[in-house]
């Protein structure tokens, strides 16, 4: 810049320079380029031949950078001075009158907004992909049997097919949380210029339109400080990160030697470089270990924001590659969850011998003392009380004596044999989202019109 | 609970009982607490007696609790358990009965999904009124003047309704992401029982209705392991703090005496315990300081949640007191920031001297250029070598000698004194969302719209 | 203050006022004004009878606050000046004397100072006590068997002795973090005034002296500016909690029926309201829980340090919630922690027969090929080899015939047995720091060293 | 891995591979391969020609590194692998040997302490250089005077020295947590193998003197699951950034127009692409703007660890990233720091002039009352009074008629002039650590001393 006298200090220039990770917006730099100048030129600012010859400078670069050619000179600070140095290479002097009437601050706020908006999208069809092989390997297991747990405690049985389903119904809450950030980014940075509008009757809608925003920003101060869509993201990865690392130490837990409900595949697993027998379920734990660092970037960036003055500031470079990685490790974790879930084996004999503890029925034996007339609060205390006399005679609630249950709760009376028979527990969880197999059918019914609603969108 | 041999340790209950801090909840859990009572008597599970009991007991508790005479005992290890003792005490054995087809895991995250919904349209309503003082303000300050800053270095003169209206976009979506925390919790996870579904042939759909939800939670194990509404809530919280945090840190710099853009009201500043003279904007600084607090709740949920296996877990009650200091904090800081932005008095004469800098104006001379055929790149050079000449001579760019000028832009030919013409600059930022006084009415127009519409959702 | 013509805001006196929480430091402030108050006498900036005033003073407020008698008044903004008010109502104009020489800035960073000095030593000893519970727990199950695990699968056997001793090692690191912040926070930031040091030749350094500081703060605007003590308080707190969260998760785990290895003590545990069989780990769900909050505190301070200018800035109020949680949270951790462990019952049974898995003698297997001249790379691929033929038919190592360990492995020759033996693979680690008993006995002595010098430091 | 019978997933091998980034490690793994072959040797376990081999292979593999001629292949999943891999291709067997009696386990452990010890060092030898620097500029501007502030008002006259020297004593602390990141990281992990010890009789002692350790881990299973040295180096980082972050803030603020206290030289400064008069300290705004990144990498690695169970689990490696990404930040940000400060120019004129501002005597005039008999707190209202009644006539105290300072303030008597004379009010703060020309020399005195330290250690 004319302005200074002397070079900058190079140790600097390895602070400022931006262009190694932004360059990845380059071609939504270029689409915004394009549309810019067609704006231009539609309104006289710039000619028809002027507009010619910056689309074909344009479709050049483009085909440099697919091709791998495009090569980033060490002064290109970052990715527009860099495509701009390239078209006035490429073009001449049509080329210096791209940066008319806009600005960077408002370029790189509408490349960032063009990038987060694709890869909301993006992880809306991953997570609908996701849920649908949920959805399938709840209905290939539909009336298998396991323990529910609370507190890691065996607590009442259900049905595979309802446990997988609630994680069916966990990414589809993210789902509407990537869409709010589509609605979130819908107004157009771009003509905001530096900070106050530009010098020339310019048509924003027309370029908004032509890059697929639904409006503009209201406001060009607004317009140039705001990435409050990046932050929507960020909390919307944070979220479905947290629901991808709960199901990743699921299957690690069960896939340990002692609950063996399951075993990833071989091909979602690692061995050890020194214990020949090992089978890791890496691919379970990285989704587990990958939370901590989405929800980090999400912090980072109110860090950044937060106290900073109007308007833009080069603090405003650090939204961007926190936001890359984001992307990358959120995509790939909901690829590799999807498929390692359609190839998990699980096991139906140890799943089931699980199930079948019967001090799980506990509460069931509770409800029948209610429909005895028993209110609830007292009823929980005498099914305690059964439960501890088994505990402490080494029993199973099915092996105490009708002795036994007498003196403890003689209000049982014979209803004991009845509640702990075969899958009486689960069938009798009949409210509405319950466990027992109709509740289960229904739900599936209503997450194919979940799974049709999010791919629709 | 009678299962147990011997009493929890003292450090234990410390550690473990919650009622210290989640009585808050009291008023959403006997409201909770009547629409299932009503529900279970609507389905014969209680009687008409047991129900006018129960509805009886807790009006009796809720006025205990409204005079400050509810009595909270040291084994109340939640606020649950001490509503239903209380009741007990009250109303005797029909209290038991309440607790009949629920479970303290769907109950309770239940309580805080109808806490959360209070606080968000608690929120939005906060917004209301600060985005109206912020429009008040920029409508009474429509035509002064003052520098926009970039870098928070003097970039191009703004009107300063236009600056107010900034903010008030901001708060705006806010207003947006608190709806959506409202759609995000719409699905009552009550009637999950403790994980699996209850039971009893509840009418789920009836409490959903009487308390206040669109529908019911589809699936059980979901149902009591989702807390994603919180997070929902905490990260609207958290972006809306941050802007917060951006405006009170502009009004400290504002009140400095360097700037003296502005001065807090006494009603809003401190004085100093040893300098006497002091003036200090600590409401604004506060407003700055509060951000991380916010954003750390967020992160601590999403840090307790990470890896966490189904279905309900103890961690799970780390969800609230990150979540009522949020929701204080918040509702404090919106009410603060409405009422110092209301009394806040600007000063026209140092706004405007700032202002006056005419190196302000270097983007409107190369935009001349630009109208008389110069690609906007080497204008960008031209000016930028003027700029350099004045600044070389200690001078303003109106002071450059008409030889100085014409030796390094020699296409200025004139233009420089028309373009440095009072208030010239500004005006002539016409395009959409720009600063010209045109636009920033239009502006004004479209603010108020906006203004009904986060008032009447 | 007198400077103002209008009084503040209520909404602003809540933000503002920190005296509902730094009252709390109310007897650090008694103990700095006492010392104050002797070196302005001592000088003679202070009359000898002011002195004896002030002192008397000073010790009936504490007596006030001992009997929990002292009365906060709405106008008391901190506990700095709830004192000051207090004492000059209690003595007169002498009262008002005690401010000279001192500033609420240099105060209240002194008065922070001590009260992380006293904290730290507190966790100390805390560490101390939970280091001699493990290592006596270590003492008493010196030999019993249990594999250890890496990716959540069954590794190598270890013995419970020395599996309990990595905890204390961790927790040893922490003492050394604590007392990092003991030197850490050794300058005394008293004498620095509002920022600029005082107008009186005041002896920093008797005062230092009098309150257990090593030495004063050289730069007052340092002193007044700097909360690194608090940062490294809350970064030792946020390692040692997640120390504690890992111990918490794998009591969790080892108490879920799967496991078995472990159970807590009723006095340590929970039921449910709805499931009367339930016996829940809360206390180790909720030292499992409870590191992200602590965590959460250290980024909020970070974050509110973040990018400000010297000196006092009001954010630095927000120094103080989150460390006064973080030592509450962390003491009661530290007490339940080591309560829990000093009761929970190790089944004994349940570790030897996960231990007994014969796939844990891989490695071992690998090594004796090793010895017999086979280098381990290629000695791990036999055995892995090994290992998959056992799967693939169902049986342990042990179980396969000579003939299948012949064709995979010719050169085991008979070691299989011999390594396969009960013990062999743990008595077999005999490196420093390794499991085998020898090994182990060296490292109680070196744990017990090391407790010694935690418990003397 | 043979157990296996199908091949990894490529987008599990995407997720799980490692080695793209952990190939940093590469000199460290080849520095502890060479001690722990050494040692191998020295113990029989290989024989002589193997570690002559050995030693030979790791040389090459090295010159093929530093030549840049190393080739990662697609299954080469980590750093570890691929040296091992190519050191067998280059030497053969032998290679295989390398791998007997340790385990990636305690490898990685050990790599990653060795790359932060020595960045712990570099780190200090940065910081040192550092303060070297601000010593410099701290002797060059003694006596340069400029208001000290507090809230971001004027609070008391300060000369830029003592100034300085507050971030002279900030980084001076940081030296010292980079210091205990050596203690904490002084326990060498190698030799723990998988989790249990190793079946050789191995020198773990030799290997730590080998590679710079003070010592050996004394517990397996604690030296892989431990990840404290990272922790602590991202600790001290995470406060040294936030350092660097306040640092920057002021000199964004300082370079503002309306401060002008200090200007950047245009080595350290950027233009605009729009607006041509434009020199933005770009890097004094990332400097500020680092912070919250670090801060991140810090909490996400405790949100990893958070309630991990013993020992290694694949989680782990998420400690690299992180760690890597905040020394490059880091190291960087000290080097431009420095050369930043060297360069910038300070404004004499306007610090003084601000300074001149003679309410910031408010306090030493109160502490002239102080001497003339009137407690403190009176006096300060007194003082108080004088500046209400000077801000309301639009005056500086100095210019305020003797009859108004009769009238509020009658002690004052002559005592004004006295006190508002050219530079008392700095050479009155005599107290240790003050700002009076004697206090900053013997502080200079200090700091040199520390410098001497801090480049010994």
């Amino acid at each position: 810049m004319a302005r200074f006298s002397s070079p900058q200090d190079p140790l600097f220039q390895r602070l400022n320079s931006s262009v190694a990770f932004d360059f990845r917006l380059a071609p939504y730099d270029l689409e915004l380029s394009r549309a810019h100048a067609r704006m231009l030129a539609s309104r006289d600012i710039i000619g028809a031949d002027d507009l010619d010859a910056i689309e074909r400078g344009l479709t050049d670069i483009r085909e440099e950078i697919d091709a791998d050619r495009f090569e980033i000179r060490p002064d290109d600070e970052d990715v527009h001075m860099a495509i701009e140095r390239r078209l006035i290479e490429l073009i001449g002097a049509a080329g210096g009158k791209l940066h008319t009437a806009r600005s960077r601050n408002d370029q790189v706020a509408t490349d960032v907004a063009l990038f987060v908006r694709a890869h909301a999208l993006g992880a809306k069809e991953l997570l609908a992909s996701l849920m649908d092989v949920l959805l399938q390997r709840a209905e290939e297991h539909l009336d298998w049997r396991l323990p529910g747990y609370t507190h890691l405690q065996r607590a009442q049985p259900v049905y595979l097919s309802h446990h997988l389903l609630a994680w069916f119904w966990k990414f589809n809450r993210d789902v509407g949380r990537f869409d709010f950030c589509m609605r979130g980014s819908d107004a157009m940075p771009l003509g905001a210029g530096a900070l106050a509008g530009v010098n020339f009757l310019t048509d924003r809608v027309a370029v908004a339109r032509d890059l697929g925003f639904g409006s503009v920003a209201p406001n060009s101060i607004d317009a140039v400080s705001n990435r409050d869509f990046v932050l929507d993201y960020l909390s919307a990865a944070a979220t479905c990160a947290t629901h991808l690392s709960q199901l990743g130490g699921e299957i690690v837990l069960w896939s340990s030697e002692e609950f063996r409900f399951c075993e990833p595949s071989d091909a979602f697993a690692s061995g050890s470089s020194i214990m020949p027998q090992k089978k890791n379920p890496d691919a379970a734990e990285l989704l587990r270990a990958k939370a901590p660092r989405i929800t980090a970037h999400l912090s980072a960036l109110h860090g950044v924001l937060h106290g900073l003055p109007l308007t833009y500031n080069k603090d405003l470079q650090e939204d961007k590659e926190g936001l890359f990685d984001t992307v990358d490790t959120l995509e790939l974790e909901l690829q590799v969850a999807r498929e390692m879930l359609r190839e998990l084996h699980f096991d139906r004999r140890r799943m089931e011998e699980a199930a079948r503890d019967d001090f799980l029925a506990a509460t069931d034996l509770a409800d029948l003392l209610v429909r005895r007339g028993v209110p609830f609060r007292e009823s929980h205390g005498i099914v305690a009380s059964l439960v501890r006399s088994a505990v402490d005679q080494g029993k199973q609630l099915a092996e105490l004596s009708d002795e036994d249950v007498a003196a403890v709760a003689p209000q049982l009376n014979g209803g004991l044999r009845d509640v702990l028979s075969e899958g009486a527990w689960l069938e009798s969880k009949v409210s509405e989202g319950g466990t027992s197999l109709e509740r289960v059918r229904e739900q599936i019914g209503r997450a194919r019109a979940a799974l049709r609603e999010a791919t629709a969108a």
